[in-house]
């Protein structure tokens, strides 16, 4: 165990090994993506503010921003749940997998820049589909995670294929719903963000539903 | 459990039911939403600000952004307060549940936006009321939190009657005190203030006091 | 135990009890207000600047809110491990202890309003005092909860007598060093700052140094 | 133990010890700074953009912001990792070890405006050596801190020379790796960002890949 790549090979044995650390600082970036999405939401000037007919307009030009907050806070109590339970399934983890985990990280960060775009530009295209995108790399790597740790053994054996298989279906179907309401925006991008509310209002609410509960 | 219905009820079995994560974010969220409530309060420009008397003058015009600062950092202490105790009472969590939570934290976020609107139209009536209402809805998702906990049994059994009784007493009294409170901005607004920053007060510091312990 | 008073009483009992939640959110406020004290750094801004000679200009402008920043980041740190051994010597938590630590962390949070302050008003002698009264009530405060759980019997009783010795003696001696600095600003308000970083320094690093450790 | 010193040495004896609390604040710390890297991406204003093609090249223009932003993510990810890996390894704290870290923390916090400052200026030579200077201290705080743990026997005594060594010679090529990367910003500064997103993506992924794993 002395020489160079051996003691590097060491490294990357213990490195990232501590559940515990990723469960913590996961739990932070969420934290902080989810409670700054309010910046979003700008305290209208007071100088352009004379009565409390005047706020009552300023406070009604905020509902678009209103909406995507509320889309966003619920997209990532969606991956936040998410990624909670399939930590909740992994026995231990690893350098590779802890680094799936920041990428899924770095776009959880980036989703207050993209209700912020399309908080200004709810009509553009362009904003709707960089928000998309940025959904669809969450699911993408939310499965390459359970793909990785599926593979690699991580997960409880005696329930590792029927996880893999609920989180495929779920990111499939997910994702195939978010499709389905980004593709609309060629008709109406408003149409396509009420619809993304009610696909995450289903998966934050409809599992008490039997006939949604089978999405 | 190889059809998809019961793969996805799979899903929903095991999602969510971390209280270790729930208290994780839920302290992430406060400690965010405490921290930039001191964002309410800009520091002077330095070109307006010529003499220590300038300055002294500027601070004083801070003055109702301190008093909501205080207000908010106590409204939010007190929720953090009753929803501690309360996951200190739950002996699992569920999917529900866990959005229950989540739907609390949504409005936990928003106190730093009231309070701010508070701060900058500290006179006007609908700052006032949307202040209320981010209250009142934080008070009905907590006890919506105990009644689903104490409906599907997620407390301690032998305690259960009991929790639920004190959750109901207090989050109706404080409710009914902040509605009186907030009943008083038709007198003036600094009025309502002053009060609601009194029955914080009270739910911080009074239970020392016996007449005060009974709210 | 049915009667409202009891109730009522319960309810006090286990609220504010888990300090593992109470560690929670003070970790939490703590690493956000040391991290956005970085805020008060601005990036000079891209149009001001055309040549590296004027950005090196520009950042040597900077240079007092780096002073300040580097100053609140040993005084958040200073505070934070005194909080911190404090809580490690807590048996049990309860509400008062709860909201004692509450008030704490009010303080903390106001840090990075104190800190901005002063790195636009460095001259200023209102600037100065006011951040010493910051770090005043901080003072005050981790006493009075040490005081506290003293008095109540939260510390381990075989310890107890020690740790407030300790905890008191550092606390009066760090605040005497403190009033001492601040007093200076009736010559310098510099000087008060560069002998206020010496104290954090002495806190932070001087236990190595023999004589230095006995302060 | 009744005397002033040795109070003092007994308080800083139980100062700082709790390894749990350490990792906690670090999460926090790594979260927020990792969360508000994302401001550095200011959405277009409003008022400059008319159509979807004005939004466009705005989204483009955007684009030294987003490469730094993923080089700092990457950056504070390989610290977070290299530091939990060495809490992973350490027995037990203190004080010293404790503010070591605080140091560490303290530079990370720093990362968001290195960050902005070479988003900004991303052409400039003086930007990127305050860059390349902040990944210097970080990589020399982080190597300071197991040099502390290994002299001081907080690792465990197995263990404790393959790791220090682990460390020494992963801080020494990745560091000569950097300061390679910044000599290049004589010939071009966006060679150098280049240059450093690579290393960056070579410490997350390329453990994988057997050559280069052996760096």
């Amino acid at each position: 165990m002395a020489e160079p790549s051996s003691q590097s090979t060491y490294y990357n044995e213990i490195a990232g090994a501590s559940i515990h650390r990723l469960a913590g600082i996961s739990d932070g970036i969420f934290a902080v993506g989810m409670t700054i999405l309010v910046l979003t939401l700008a305290v209208p000037a007071a100088n352009e503010v004379r009565t409390d007919s005047d706020l009552w307009k300023a406070l009604v030009h905020l509902l678009p921003g209103v909406v995507t907050y509320f889309m966003s806070f619920l997209t990532l109590g969606i991956f936040w749940v998410g990624q909670q339970t399939q930590l909740s399934q992994v026995e231990r983890s690893d350098r590779d997998y802890t680094w799936i985990n920041l990428a899924f990280l770095l776009f959880v960060t980036l989703v207050p820049f993209s209700t912020a775009l399309l908080a200004a530009f709810y009509q553009s295209r362009i904003a709707l589909v960089e928000y998309w995108l940025n959904i669809l790399v969450l699911g993408v790597l939310i499965l390459a995670g359970a793909e990785y740790a599926a593979r690699t053994h991580l997960f409880n054996e005696a329930r590792r294929t029927i996880i893999i298989h609920a989180v495929r279906r779920r990111v499939y179907t997910a994702q195939g719903l978010y499709l389905a309401a980004t593709v609309l925006c060629f008709v109406d991008t408003r149409l396509s963000i009420g619809l993304i509310v009610l696909i995450q209002l289903n998966y934050a609410v409809a599992p008490r539903i039997p006939f949604l509960r089978r999405l």
